[in-house]
């Protein structure tokens, strides 16, 4: 069986998102640009990724390579608006945490399963899909404290892109008083981000 | 002139010290080893950083020797009672933010400065008494956020330690909705911690 991955770009100071996030602000406020310039490069329209050079884009086709399957939040998938039926990863099952189905899904390349009881059934219904490959758990931040508390992830990938965002969406929050163990087992560097690869110690 | 610097070890979900910090827990619930192990070592008595082997004794050394003057806040330094009088650095002058003097400071090789009228002052203070050696800006988290307010810093190194500790002390918190652009100029990569060297982009 995979691992289990959550992998994410985050401000120094540990946002994920500006404020005001939503379907007409996928990324919040003042947050899209600055944390995601290592995946864009210079380009803004097309698959994310595309415009990504070097080592950033080793590091974005070692994740899509091994992935199997992935696991979103309802509330992510409604931002991003189901990647408009297919995720940049392509014909990849994707599994949203959510408690009811909606009306309208996106027809893509991607097979969404909407699984309204929670995050230990996506992730287990999402590693038999995946096979041998991992399970990217996309977020939002809510989604991974979930899968943090929960003990389900075996690898944190963290880009941590050079800025202060100030406000936002902080990604590690509401963790609770027990400290985790990790062990960071790769740092990837590059001048728009530095890739942090933690494994947790269980 | 020299540069002004702030120097911390944070966890990966960004705090600096566990709940309940004090002076007779001086890193709080919780944290005091996981996040300065790199600094410690296998020692827990001696100077900071006599146990501190490779890249991270190299990195300790670097700070130590670009360092002509510190800051430090008056709750840094009641918690740590002014380090018995000596900083770890030596005789080395010390610049305590504070409203007031306290009735007793410890004596030995280090000069203790307080300076009533704000950090601005504290660090020009500071920077006088630097000469052409940098100023080493010790914390706490809310020094740390009134310098890069107001816009006092140039370099940050932040020592990011493998764990979530959960709760505590928060560095990168109050700052605002302001988003500031950092450049990450260098990364030193060990198993214990992974040292971040920013610069502020002016």
């Amino acid at each position: 069986m995979g691992k289990v991955v959550f992998d994410i770009s985050m401000s120094l100071d540990g946002f994920i998102a500006g404020l005001h996030d939503g379907p007409d602000n996928p990324m919040g406020d003042n947050g899209v640009e600055a944390l995601h310039k290592w995946i864009w490069g210079d380009r803004t329209d097309g698959v994310p990724g595309d415009g990504a050079t070097g080592a950033n884009r080793e590091v974005l086709a070692e994740l899509k390579n091994t992935t199997g399957a992935i696991v979103v939040g309802r509330r992510t998938y409604d931002i991003v608006n189901g990647w408009g039926g297919t995720h940049p990863f392509g014909a990849i099952p994707a599994f949203v945490v959510s408690k009811d189905a909606p009306e309208h899904v996106p027809q893509g390349g991607t097979k969404f399963t909407f699984v309204p009881d929670g995050i230990e059934s996506a992730v287990k219904r999402a590693q038999t899909a995946a096979g041998n490959k991992n399970v990217y758990v996309v977020g939002g931040a809510n989604i991974a404290q979930q899968c943090i508390k929960a003990g389900l992830l075996d690898e944190m990938r963290i880009h941590i892109a050079p800025l202060l965002l100030g406000e936002g969406i902080r990604l590690f929050d509401h963790l609770g008083a027990e400290s985790i163990e990790l062990e960071r087992t790769r740092v990837v560097d590059s001048p728009d981000v530095t890739h942090l690869i933690f494994r947790f110690v269980k």
